[in-house]
């Protein structure tokens, strides 16, 4: 390929998106969008940028999500949302990993393929609700009767935003069993390069002509510019 | 004072026994006691050996935890029990701390006489079926609030183990909640240094004349010995 000058190598071709805090504030309502978001994505789409949602939801099944995002009037399609499930399942797939699930009850249709008997390892979710004293226990079990115990955790996210306030996210639970158990997990979802690598190839655009907006610094700041790409943090969301 | 000879020295007057795991296996039926341990207490005192009960128990307050082990025949008072909660209660004075609980109801009591209004810090312990999705995120948002989060952890276990299986212990919690709000907590109870120093003042007998037996190599063994005293890890309890 003909090497490009260096302005041309910066351009901008693409954008990822986070969706929590940048398109809405989740809640237990479904959430709302944030001001301006959806006429920002409108105008997106119109200057011909190419848009990928890159997104640690873990609380609905991508088709669910983009169904709420449609009806909030966010013009976006399931091709264009890089979620981690889908991304769990295919590492499961490849090393032949049966899991226990702790994550959230709307996101278990991501996993209906998957086989689930006799777990070699633990997924870990936000799984809210789900998140009681006897989940956590379970899972502790399951993970430290492992010979080699095998933790998968989908994001490692603090704490999120939704309307009725700050929750605990993924990675508060995920320090948890870490800690009980003695074993590191593997992050599937931001800020994983191999996450941003795949969103990158879903949009079809290289990291050094891509942008990365969220609002969250370690998640999707960090891990974007770790793939050089070059990052922007909103001031909604969890922004604080 | 005489200088001592090494034999001496290190001739043992006193034990610190921690509880869970070595003298019964606790459990929602209330727990069932050790083979032996009832007898070795015995043996212990008949042989004038100077006994204290060194024990992250925070499920009960110390008069209720004594009542139940005498029940199960051990010869114990509540002044031979060296325990988080009081200790936290002495830090909280000190330090003009009002602390939000999130701890097992049980010991609730021993914070009657700690002014709770207006929180400027959280205590934590093994709350157990108080370790909800909306009571963790209660505390989390209590100190995510604060200009300089105070947590303090009545202990910092991995997980124990009762008559129906191991539990995640208040560490795990502790764990989720500094990684959450970035925050280091201050641990009360084994394996803190003024704790063992707090359990021999009480026993009367300087660290070289002790020796601490537990099931835990961090709380127990690794605690004591960082105070000059000896230890020894049963085989009982946790001990994988």
């Amino acid at each position: 390929a003909a090497m490009a000058g260096a302005g041309w190598a910066r351009a901008v071709r693409g954008l990822l998106l986070d969706v929590s805090g940048v398109l809405y504030d989740s809640g237990a309502d479904g959430g709302v969008p944030i001001a301006g978001s959806a006429e920002a994505v409108r105008r997106i789409k119109a200057s011909g940028l190419k848009l990928q949602l890159c997104t640690n939801e873990t609380q609905a099944t991508r088709a669910a999500f983009v169904r709420k995002l449609r009806a909030m009037g966010f013009d976006v399609s399931v091709a264009q949302v890089t979620a981690p499930a889908p991304a769990a399942c295919h590492l499961l797939r490849e090393r032949g990993l049966r899991p226990h699930l702790l994550v959230h009850h709307d996101l278990v249709p991501e996993f209906a393929e998957i086989d689930k008997t006799n777990p070699n390892c633990v997924v870990l979710g936000d799984a809210a609700e789900n998140f009681t004293y006897a989940n956590l226990n379970e899972a502790f079990r399951l993970l430290i009767g492992m010979e080699k115990p095998v933790l998968i955790s989908l994001g490692k996210g603090r704490y999120y935003k939704e309307t009725d306030g700050l929750k605990l996210d993924v990675g508060a639970y995920m320090k948890a069993l870490e800690y009980a158990c003695d074993v590191q997990a593997e992050v599937v979802g931001k800020p994983a390069k191999s996450f941003f690598e795949s969103a990158l190839a879903e949009l079809g655009v290289p990291a050094e002509q891509a942008i990365m907006i969220g609002d969250d610094i370690v998640s999707d700041v960090g891990g974007a510019q770790r793939c050089g790409m070059r990052a922007l943090q909103v001031r909604t969301g969890k922004y604080r």
